[in-house]
């Protein structure tokens, strides 16, 4: 199967290697045979209709820090649209870094794509984040698949699960931590009773969180999940105008040590009649009570009680391995015409 | 979509109740409109080509016991063989009790549907514990589905969700607690310093054990779900002699009161190279330190890290929504003709 890749940092990275590890396998067990026709990053394009070569390809990226470099197949200052739409590719990754206040180049990218035909695996929360009610309308139009798991718990299959237990009961309502970095910085002020600056200091030096934290302890991150989620799970046509969202920045230790003996403050995402992030108390030791920056999301069924699922929920190889789910879930969808 | 169920005890009930209830839901939401053909418990059947009516069948089972006595369409004493093949269903939910000295009729019912060209939902652990792989190939042979994802967790979607986190990532090896009986007898025994027999008396009073429960306490159940989850996540053609089973019949406190205070001894399933059931420590407050009659499942990935899924692993209800999501899994493969 043909794959264009837009945008190539830490994710892009992990998955061409991770794709080139397992292809033995991969082709065994599910007769997937990947072939990288195209990868863009800023500065330009690597483009082959016979497959780029991993290892060539990761160097020239490593060596002059663009895929333009790579000898014969590498070309500067590309039309990354036009691109999408003429490389011959059945499937785009969408992988480009983005921010709230610019989902371009992004919504650009995965709209080239759904025009030209191109099955999309989206690993960018931005663009869901502010437009994907239209973005699935324009997938179904288009009749192209649009998948994105890797956007909410990385390589923790959390859509996939919340779908599943949809299918035989009823979800009622769900909670859930995921945020990693805000994770960490509640369970630091808990066990070891350091204050917010402390915490996220301690978290910044351990590289769980960023340099300039704001989406993560502003509950913005958790709020995109959220809305990624309602749309897919809960079938609810949200954006993240619909969230009401409170963070942690600054939040008093005080608060941490108001909460009773058997609670733990966490940093919540609750999906009943509104959907919500804000800080909230749940039961120490509890499902939902996850240490260091583990997620977990807790779904309330009808018939089949509370079910949670945990584990880590970021991370460059994590989410290239929710990226590979999603390129198998769309490869068995076609059957398997190459 | 044409149905028939053999064996209709506490799950077949519950199944065609839910069915009922979310007949205009899973019409709209999958187009899904089931029609119960056939019905048989040890005494007869019930049959009808449009479709049994509900209310009526279930007043049958109660009133008098079996569903031959439904006015019209009950009819004692048939071969229900001859009615999988000949009932017209394009499914058979295969539900009768067996035990492992004797896993007929159970057997007989899966390869008559498969030689009738049926897809087979089953219910019934036992069947697939001694003789999976070779109902796996009759199957495929036969070119139909045959799925049974509620005899491993019953509502929770534990095959599912492994083989989701399969497709992206490698399942490097897996503990689980995988029965609820057992899980309640050890925590009441670490939670109130019960001697096993106390702690068994009080699990059968509260309906968490049989009157029997030896299949639970010798870890029999356990090994079961254990050659399932083998067979079909791990790839593996094992039946149950090819688990080490020990249980935990008669427990010394001694067990107990000797574990750390930072562990707990669950009955766990493990499987690394080797596949084996018995008591084990686990990490307190960790994710295998589920409380009551609850179950987790925890994979250790490759890539991804310790991901664990928890929540109730029984009852009537619970495997009737595991038994809708098969059937709504075949139903979406099948395309959607009825």
């Amino acid at each position: 199967m043909k794959i264009a890749i837009v945008g190539f940092g830490v994710v892009g990275q992990a998955l061409v290697r991770l794709l080139n590890e397992r292809s033995g396998e991969l082709y065994r067990q599910h007769g997937f045979a990947p072939r990288i026709v195209a990868v863009m990053d800023t500065r330009g394009a690597a483009l082959s209709a016979q497959g780029l070569e991993i290892a060539a390809l990761l160097h020239a990226k490593a060596s002059d820090g663009t895929v333009a470099a790579l000898a014969d197949c590498g070309v500067a200052g590309v039309d990354s649209e036009q691109v999408i739409a003429e490389c011959g590719a059945r499937v785009l990754i969408e992988a480009t870094p983005s921010s709230l206040r610019d989902p371009q180049p992004a919504i650009r990218h995965l709209k080239a794509a759904f025009r030209a035909g191109l099955h999309v695996v989206s690993v960018n929360k931005v663009p869901l984040a502010v437009a994907l009610p239209g973005l699935r309308e324009l997938a179904n139009y288009n009749r192209v698949m649009f998948r994105f798991s890797g956007t909410v718990g990385a390589g923790l299959p959390v859509l996939a699960l919340a779908q599943q237990c949809a299918l035989g009961d009823e979800i009622l309502s769900v909670r859930a931590v995921l945020n990693g970095t805000t994770n960490y910085i509640l369970w630091r002020m808990h066990e070891a009773g350091l204050d917010f600056a402390a915490a996220l200091a301690e978290a910044v030096r351990l590289g769980y969180a960023e340099t300039d934290p704001s989406a993560d302890i502003d509950g913005v991150d958790t709020a995109m999940k959220t809305v990624i989620f309602a749309n897919v799970v809960l079938d609810r046509a949200a954006t993240l105008a619909d969230v009401q969202v409170a963070g942690i920045r600054d939040l008093p230790r005080e608060r941490i040590a108001a909460a009773a003996a058997g609670q733990r403050v966490k940093l919540l995402a609750e999906f009943g009649e509104a959907l919500r992030v804000g800080p909230e108390e749940v039961e120490a030791h509890g499902p939902l009570d996850v240490p260091a920056n583990i997620n977990a999301v807790s779904l309330s069924l009808r018939h089949g009680g509370e079910v949670t699922l945990r584990g880590p929920g970021a991370g460059g190889v994590e989410t290239a391995t929710g990226v590979l789910r999603d390129l198998l879930d769309i490869w068995h969808a076609l059957g398997s015409a190459p």
